[in-house]
């Protein structure tokens, strides 16, 4: 079925939102957390982090500035750091329920019942019940002027993922992790490892 | 384990790579398709496309500029257009194969073996293997200073899809679709759907 830019403008608000937030394919889930200059610790479902680079050791994550994620965005900018904490199986509910709209006074740990972790590197705590967890500070940021979404640029100062989940290549093995990707907005994806193919040369097929 | 930016500096440039590759969690696999000024296609494995937002639809990647996909990068900048298409588990290897540094004058199609699928609103080619094809034409770009990458974001201008992957809520079902996701740069997982969640509100746990 074809749909042009009339068709997709004429479909119904929510599945229209929904049919293009699954058009980019699966998207990581993630659970970004900040603390407030007033010391509180917020925690957002982000499903938008991008691979920048390796050397600086870069991940960039997209922000719409006017929703529930106002107060990652603003604790960010205020402190210069984060982190990126993987959503696995067995976190999935609390992690989706951090997508609420809580209020900007509530500890969102608290509210969903995950454990802060501290970092001694960085002022945003880790997710104690996630098991790759990344520290990251802010590098730079750019304003998509299409839509007036942010893209945030966060250079890698700390990793921690246990020692058996980094395969001898050095990837990490997201499906043992039990990691999850996400569809849209709304639906969790198992990932299980199909093949790793060789680095590609146009003399060997 | 813990790595501070020391440890992931000492790291073997190979090994630190696929960790940072890996880091961002479950990539999108995609194929662009664009057509050069002298009318040759051009097909590149990308797993940096990210949602941008749903209104209008707007869809962002990442490109390295000294790398292969430099072709790829130089032809949406001259034509305005391109195309991106989900790769499934029946084209892994192929998909895979356009990660290989071919000429400039290589018809990337030809040589991995898919097929060019004309579409009739942009001047790039559909990769007709693939079952959730988009066009789009070029929005805006910005160079990530810290890398010198580009970030590409290109409006939806065609989405093809057929009708029994598109669930009622609107999503694409890419479990269904036989999507695939990308761990680092090797890796390739097969997605299976756990469970769909609603809407989270605060009061509601």
């Amino acid at each position: 079925m074809k749909f042009d830019r009339a068709q997709l403008d004429i479909m119904p608000k929510r599945k229209r939102t929904n049919f293009i937030n699954s058009l980019s394919g699966v998207k990581s889930a993630n659970l970004v957390g900040t603390t407030s200059i007033s010391g509180i610790n917020n925690l957002a479902l982000i499903s938008s982090v991008f691979h920048v680079g390796a050397n600086p050791p870069l991940l960039g994550m997209l922000f719409r500035p006017h929703t529930v994620r106002r107060d990652t965005l603003e604790n960010i900018t205020a402190s210069g750091c984060f982190t990126i904490n993987h959503v696995n199986e067995q976190i999935i509910t609390q992690a989706h329920q951090c997508s609420a709209k809580y209020d900007a006074m509530a500890d969102e740990f608290a509210e969903v019942g995950l454990n802060p972790q501290i970092s001694s590197l960085c002022n945003a705590p880790y997710v104690q019940e996630s098991k790759v967890k990344i520290a990251l500070k802010l590098q730079e940021s750019h304003l998509i002027k299409a839509n007036d979404t942010q893209i945030i640029i966060g250079e890698i100062v700390e990793v921690i993922c246990p020692q058996e989940l980094i395969e001898d290549n050095g990837n990490v093995d997201l499906a043992s992790a039990n990691c999850v990707g996400l569809e849209g907005l709304d639906t969790y994806l198992k990932l299980s490892s199909i093949i790793r193919l060789q680095y590609a040369r146009p003399d060997k097929a």
